[in-house]
């Protein structure tokens, strides 16, 4: 399998795992960048059926957002992807979903901080793109991505995130982090006070954490629940998300 | 195939989409309105199975609720139906649901407000219709039909919702935001306070969408979910939602 | 079929979609009374498999708990039934629930009131049964049998519930609303102060329901759903309940 | 089959069980104690697929971590199982998981404190390990341990949870009450303050309650559930737990 095969097979994975995690829906997408050919390869918008997804279904475009291969709806919003593939080189995925927990924090009054060990992974902070519109342009891209600087995420007011990682697998772990720790923070917050994982603890467990050794773990197991994955949808989970 | 199978085909679809999301249940219905033969056709009401309706199920009626054709059950809140399609020629198709997430907003009192770029569909509100009965009666429907004015939706204290769309797609695209804005509504609420997308930026966002384009979409993407759909029982949600 | 038979036959059926809704889980049990021979059906107590319950996997014991028929386990909370169904001739079911959530009223410090309108199938109230220990003696189910007097269904402290019905499609139906109508009240009170049913308006809307035909058509409803219903675990939900 | 051949089966069945409950995931893991021969029993650790674990998947080592038999993954956490089978012969089983809802205990500030008469299983109370960091050493196991004392769970900050037992049923068992407890309170919390059961009350429940027969009840009902379990991902459940 040539390179370029391998990235397709890798993004229509993860674009059906997203999918069997309820946290892509109808309007979310995914992209991943080939350094050496400099073009960005991008799951289909509106419409596409993400837990179908396949290598062929992926849509291949440049920096500039034009079109090179592939016959889907380009998202509207491609400008997130080819901002930030373009500004770090150090961001080779990116993901723009819906996730319904982590969305929570665009919505309520309140910053993300990690509750849980593996949050450590955000220890800089998800910053808030407070911008009530998609972002459909350039530079509304560029802005986002300037938001971000050198984080792993953002939180799109009212909207939904972006989630970036030198990998493919690492975009995926790190999304798959942002909607756990989002999630037991919303369940906990019933409980009364949270108790977080202060910025020193963060650093101190990020230290001794092999992120890329269970990032890769987590895909193996991740894509081994999709290859059984029956496909049906998430009833009455993630309506729209 | 002709508009009345087309229409009948769409109106059976979206039944089983409503089933399928856990927003019908025991009690909802939908209906559509042919404006040239002025007959309104309408999914069978209580005991009807909502996930496996097909074409010749529907019921027909005049606008007086006269059942011209069909054998299934009436619902006893048809006059919803027929009140609001007589008042409106934009709202060729009415769904009342019992849906789990926007009912909440029927039974807090906590005026509904946007929490999301999508839930700018409703900028001009959703009021609250308070009498603690059915619609039954042509007089009940008609006030409500008159509270809902020129909206896109009512929610019914204690009970469910109304949503109207001037055809079928657009009538599930609303229904879907309106559930999926208040879930995440009442998620986040447990986080603390709301940031609410204003009705200027309601207005805003609202002039950039082409809601038409998204409720095609969305209309496409969840037809092809339900033609997967193996019709198990949502079990644990939605009970007699 | 006679009418043993078909007594058997519904009390298998409720006994499997109280299991598809994730309601009786483990520990619950459900019974109905013959009038005529004075005997008691019960479903199997722990360890039974309700998801699979048959005719024959019924118990049959009389009114004093002596087993007259049936192997498998009795559930050491039998007298529940019996005490009901020997004082009132209107109780000719009652289910022993832990479902999920009208469980959360036998733990908040909150007395249940009726949010939906269909919750004033409930307008006398539901009482709580305040001693902390199983009901396994005579004495304690006449205690819990009393407390409910003429009403239809008590919550026990940190345990779960009981609910009783005319026949098996009352005591669905009823089981069925006061979930969703508690399910209802612990989300909306995320949101805030919730709109009660007053006894006013519980009264007029339970003058006007016909409780019977309601149920009747539930009951039609749920036994369909149960009918395709492929048995597996409600993963996730219900764990013990 | 001999007492190593029944012991495999059965962790292998637990660790299906806790996969189906979704309390698992991709990286708890559990542990049975043959006190005979002084080994450890253990599920294989991060991308082991808990779904289908099977007794010749399960890794030997003894109480100092040595790797005696097996080619899975040793989890990173191995020294949490050693050092509790080390100290307490009353615990030949050990469970450490991601629970979802047990966990919320360790990250809210509020100390757990049984609202179902089944959670008088922790009348001793549910110790919390404050340290943000995995239990990747013998100390740390150790510190742990001593933590534990004679109680039957630890909550892990920010991270999950241990739980023993004197057998795997007991050890099932404990952990889906102490998930089905700590559920119910977070939800009842919503509605506002909670009836704890007392010490008093618990220590008279927990004398009439046999804890065995209630446990091997249990394990009777889910090695069930588990063999018609169609071994689905739980879609939105627990992704990361």
């Amino acid at each position: 399998m040539n390179s370029e095969s391998a990235l397709r097979e890798k993004l229509a994975t993860v674009t059906r795992i997203f999918a069997m995690q309820g946290m892509i829906g109808l309007f979310g997408h995914v992209s991943a960048f080939d350094s050496v050919t400099r073009r960005v390869f991008m799951s289909p918008g509106m419409a596409g059926d993400k837990a179908t997804t396949r290598p062929a279904d992926l849509l291949v475009l440049d920096l500039q957002g034009k079109l090179l291969d592939g016959d889907g709806q380009v998202p509207v919003e491609w400008p997130i992807h080819t901002a930030i593939h373009g500004a770090r080189s150090d961001a080779l995925a990116v993901a723009h979903l819906h996730s319904p927990y982590a969305t929570l924090f665009a919505i309520a009054k309140r910053e993300f901080r990690p509750v849980t060990l593996q949050g450590a992974l955000f220890l800089d902070g998800v910053p808030v793109y407070s911008e009530p519109q998609l972002v459909k342009t350039t530079s509304e891209a560029q802005r986002l991505s300037g938001l971000i600087g050198g984080r792993r995420a953002a939180l799109l007011r009212g909207h939904g995130i972006v989630v970036l990682g030198k990998d493919i697998e690492e975009m995926l772990f790190a999304s798959l982090i942002l909607e756990d720790d989002t999630r037991k923070a919303m369940q906990a917050a019933t409980l009364g006070k949270l108790g977080f994982i202060s910025p020193e603890e963060c650093r101190a467990f990020a230290t001794e954490a092999d992120w890329e050794r269970r990032a890769h773990r987590a895909w193996n197991y991740f894509t081994r629940l999709e290859a059984r994955w029956d496909r049906q949808p998430a009833t009455g989970a993630g309506s729209l998300a």
